[in-house]
Parts: C-alpha cells; structure tokens; sequence
C-alpha cells in the first residue's frame, strides 16, 4: 500500500516508517523537524544524536534495500501539503506531524501559539488535500488517551450511548484533557468528525496512551544506535517511563510529580507499531470515524517509578524516587477505567512491560549514560 | 463598566456598544472590518449602506452625547490584543470577532481557513491577553445553539450529568455542527474550558439561536438608518428570518431549503442585546464557565415562511413560498427540545415574534426596494 507519513522524522513517525517498508509498503515520509529545532531551542537534545531523514533514508537503504521517499517541509503551507498528496497520491496518511509536548504547550504564549497553529494547520490542510486529490485514502490520525481526561466514569472507546429523560443518543465520548497539546487533540477530532460526516472521509483515531521504549524489530537488527529513534528524558519532550529509566542510569531520582497515584494507559513503541498497521491494514469505511484506544497496559506513576528503582537496583544502579511538587494541574487521585477492545479485536497481541524489558532499556541506556545532562530532567514548567 | 467588544462593527456588535454605552458602561469597539471585506468580495453588500465604525462613533456622540472608542485592527495579530487590552483594561470582554457565515465557511478552502484561522486566532489572543493584562476580567463569548446540532435527547444547558454503569459524571454536552463555522465555534469552547480550568478564567459562554431584527431601543430614536445595522438578506451572511423578510418585499419566493422542518431556536436583535447586558452586569466566578442557551422561541424554517407569507399577503405583497434543493447537509426532519432558562432567570423578557413585529420589519425594508439584488438570495454554496 502507499502510505504517506507526516511528522515521519518522529519519535514514533521514523520507526513506523521503517516497520511498515519492512513489511512492503510503499512508505514516504514528510517533516518539517519542528520537534528538533523545538528540543535544540530549548536545551532537551535526546540521549544520543539521531541522523536527518535524509541519511535514514539512506541508511535504511543500505540495511534493507527497501526505498523511502522523503520530504522536508512545512505541512502548515497549503502549497508543501497539496504538492506531497498529489505527486504521491497515497492510499492511507498517518498523520503525526503535531508538536506533541504537553509541557511544552504551557511554557509561554508562543509555544502555545506555535502548538496550536501547527497542529490544527496541518489536520486542516490534510483534509483539505485528501478531499481535493485522493478523497478515497484514509486517515489514519494520532489522538491520545489524554482527550478523555480522568472522568468518574468508565472511559468507552470513542463513544458514549447516553440515555437522558427517556431517550437516547449515541455521542462521541466527551473530552476535556489537561494541556493545550491534548486540547489540540480534541480540536483535531472536532474538525475531522465535521469533514467525515459532510465529505465521507475515512478516519482512524487512534487514542494513544504515553508510549516507552528504545528498540523496535527493524532497529535491533543493528547494533549501533543509526537506526533508533529520539530519546528525550527531559520534562518536555521525554514521556514518563523513559525519563525514569534514564533518571535510574544518571543516578538521579526518579521525580513522581505530587502523589503519584496520577493512572494512565501505557503501551510499548513495538505495539505502537502494530497498531498503526492494523490501522492502515484494515481501513475505515468511507464516512466512518472509528476510534480506538490504543494502550496496553494501565500502571499509576508510582507503580512505575517502583518497576524501575526494583529493576535497576537488581543491576547495582544506586535508584532512589522523589516526589516533587506537581507542575501540572491534574488530579493526584482519580477513577481510571479505560476500554480497549479494538485493537485487541484486529490482532494486537502486546508486549507487556516485563522486569526483562526493563532491564533490556536500562542496559542500552548505560553505554551513553555520559550524555545525560542532568538540568534537563526538571523543568519547572509549570500549568498555573 | 468598562466594557471592550471584539467585533464591534457586526451585525450584533455595533448594537451591543449603543445599547451598553446608552446604559451608562463606559464601551470601547475593535474590528478589522472583516466581514464588510468578505461581503464586498462576494457581492454580499447589506441592503443599505451602513457607516464606518469612526462615523458611527460620530453619529452615536451627537446623538447621546456618549463617546465609544474605536479601534481598527486584526485581533489575530497579538501585537493588536495586547496593545488594546493593556490601554483599555476592560472589566468585561465581549467576543463577537469571529467570520459569523456558516455558508461562506463551506464555500471554498480558503475561506475555510480564514475561518478558521480568524475565530481560533481571536479566541486564543484574547484568552491570553487577558491571562497577561486583566486576569479577572470577565470574557462574554459568543457560541451558538449550531454547536449541539440537533441529537435524538434533549439539548440542556451548556452540560450534561451522564449516569454510565452505575457511576455519574458532568459532562459539557456534547457537541456536533453543522458547518465548518459552528465547528469552529466548539473549538473555542474547547479552549476557553481548558483555559478556564487550569488559570481560573471567567467566562459566559452564550449559546445564540439565529437573530432576526432590524431596530432596536438606541437605533430606533432617530428616522434615517444611520444607527441601524448591516441588513444582509443573501445566502451567506442574512440569516433567515430577514432573508425572508427581503424576498417577501422583493416579491422572490421565500426560499425553504428542502423539507423546511428544520427547527432552531431564534431571537430579536433587541434581546440580544439585553441578554448580553445581563451577562456583563452579572459575571461568572473566577474558574466558571458559564454556559447559557440564548433564544427565546423555537420555529420550522417552514413556521417562519408561513408568517412571513401570512402578514406579507395582509400588506399586498405577493409572497410565494418555494422549497429549493437544500445546499447543506442536515436533517430536515428532528428532534428538538433544547432548554433555555438562564437567561430568563436573570430577567429577561422575551421580545415575541408577532404579526405586529413583522409587519414593522417588512414596512421598514419596503422603502429600501429598489436596492434588493436578486441574483443574491440563491448563491448555491453546497456544503457536498
């Protein structure tokens, strides 16, 4: 299938590039390195340097044979979008190309600014390009389990059947998140599920949950880290659980924000690219919003932190967890029941998060633990 | 009061600054004359000429002996916010600065994006220049009846309590709309509850039905339309009621899209007006987001045609009703019960729809004949 990837430099964009070329897709990939500039400006460099696209892309050739076509551009610009879908004409866009940093969205009103018009800019554009040349491919588009927020009741799989004074009503689950980033999101399935009804695109939302991990099947088949993705373990672009692991080889405490009874749900970078095969794999029907909530496994911070000062002493790392006060604005202590059915349904079977995992991504970590600037784990960027 | 009101040379804004300013707030005015640029580029022009916001200013101090202050500029632009809301330092905010035209925001992607580039971009200064400037200053947005669309429940106020396996949670209804302008209008609620939450905002969010209505308490004092407001009776900017008011007077066909069961809540001009005084002299707490259904009286599009055809024939006028494909895609056929009972807790009194009432806005529009332009009833902008 030709797939289209935005924000294919990514975290996440770069290894599905390469699992799904791996796989025989015909993948190219657009970014315009927004995140590296965002993580250069801000002194959040990742663990170890990660080449351009342009020199994955040809190392990629070297390790598989396999091509991907590259971009760099701004995918805010009309004329940069509407180039990429008409001279590629792709059967299914993934679409990750959003500034994906909740912390980074509440440092100042123009990192807010930047936030929203990049990430509402390019769904837009996206919608507008997939209307006017390939109204037939489908979307594959990344939500994140954060829309939902922590309601006090179970948290269904994009919708919620309301019975009300006698009568019912099917609606899309509501949302309220806890960041500008997340409210992006929401904003991202208002317009989508607008253009779906009206213009009968095909819509994948996938809910993700905060993904950890270094290694994926393509990468590990290389013993140098050329291949790997970002690894950020600052309190802006690093997530949770890799910030911990990274935090247990500098010898740094691991910092729970507040209480640490903050649950989420969590999945592994492989599952992560399971899932967006299964998604591109199996298409949405024209007209159809399907929504799925993509994690495997629910763990609070604490329990985290606790894996990973376990873990890392069984490997002689002095681990000890600090709770620091919490720059967010969540609650601490909450009801957490999230369905996650779909994914399950098309195939996924996870990679749950094993002492063995643990250790795995600490002892990668170790070999460059003289990278780690230590400054960059707190922040204090904080949401009041 | 000193009040600031964004978009206050619209069709509703200019009103609003008389009736406040005849009230005694002290009222300041900012526009960037975008929607008199987007009628004169699609040969939209109000059925009489209506004055710059400086010679309305004139006309309205020789009149009362009250000064508005004027300020011309795009508030997408941050530099133009925070200059204003620094000199100002409002104690209340009114947001009318958005592109109002549902059909102009289906017409093309450009328009599209003006759209939504426009309301978003007001929306978010304005969150952040009173974040800056005036944290306790009370924002009075306006939303629409558009947002909740039209579900199989009914539509309550602003929220919902959704009782879900055995556990209760409140919920801001949920909302899907109709037009890329409605959609745009949810994702300024998603921001502004956002921002209300995390940096304890006050705001009124006004869930506006369609208005209707020429003069009001302040226009109508003086015998020439040099006070009164835009008259647009096209498909892009009239909205129905005073479209048909115009096509009765022309003697064109009241034009009923499709089924015509279409139902929506509406309101006179002049209850806007006082519903917006209301809010401001009321304001929402710190961190509330109060949300309140402003119409006064549920019509069909066909309810509507019929009167107008009724009182039109009473004053010799040959009024016709035809029903034309409808360019949009909705349900002409619905449920709908949405409540409304903030607005008359906090004293208002319905201005009702009579005979009387639109004889006096047909007998106002006859000596205006000979400017109607046909050819702008029917502008065929499908929403497919």
């Amino acid at each position: 299938m030709r797939v289209l990837i935005l924000g294919g430099d990514g975290y996440l964009g770069w290894p599905t590039a390469m699992h799904l070329s791996a796989r025989g897709h015909e993948v190219a990939v657009a970014d315009s390195y927004l995140r590296r500039s965002l993580c250069r400006e801000n002194d959040c460099d990742p663990l170890f340097p990660v080449p351009n696209l342009h020199e994955r892309m040809r190392l990629w050739k070297q390790h598989s044979g396999r091509r991907i076509d590259v971009t760099v551009g701004d995918l805010t610009d009309w004329a940069v979008m509407a180039a990429l879908v008409q001279r590629l004409k792709p059967e299914a866009i993934i679409h990750y190309a959003e500034q994906p940093a909740a912390p980074y969205s509440m440092l100042d009103r123009k990192a807010a600014a930047l936030t929203l018009h990049n990430n509402l800019g390019v769904t837009f554009n996206l919608i507008q390009a997939v209307r006017a040349f390939v109204p037939d491919a489908h979307i594959v588009k990344l939500g994140t389990m954060g829309e939902y927020g922590t309601p006090n009741i179970d948290i269904e799989e994009g919708w919620i059947d309301v019975e009300h004074k006698g009568r019912r009503q099917k609606f899309l689950y509501p949302r309220q998140a806890g960041s500008l980033y997340h409210t992006t999101k929401i904003m991202d399935t208002d317009l989508l599920w607008f253009y779906v009804r009206v213009w009968k695109l095909r819509v994948t939302d996938l809910m993700q949950g905060p993904v950890y991990g270094l290694t994926t099947a393509e990468s590990e088949t290389r013993d140098d880290t050329s291949l790997l993705s970002f690894l950020n373990y600052d309190e802006m672009f690093g997530t949770v659980l890799n910030r911990f692991i990274v935090q247990a080889v500098a010898g740094y405490p691991l910092t729970v924000y507040g209480k640490g009874n903050q649950i989420r749900g969590y999945l592994n970078i492989r599952d992560t690219l399971i899932c967006l095969r299964l998604a591109v794999e199996k298409p949405a029907a024209p007209g159809e919003l399907r929504i799925l909530n993509q994690f495997t496994e629910v763990f609070s911070v604490n329990q985290l932190a606790q894996r990973v000062h376990d873990v890392g002493r069984k490997l002689g790392l002095d681990v000890t967890i600090k709770s620091v006060a919490n720059p967010r604005i969540e609650a601490e202590e909450h009801y957490y029941n999230p369905a996650h059915h779909g994914l399950l349904e098309m195939g996924l079977t996870p990679t749950y998060l094993t002492d063995d995992l643990l250790a795995d991504m600490i002892e990668r970590v170790i070999p460059h633990r003289d990278n780690i600037v230590a400054e960059r784990f707190l922040r204090r960027i904080t949401w009041a």
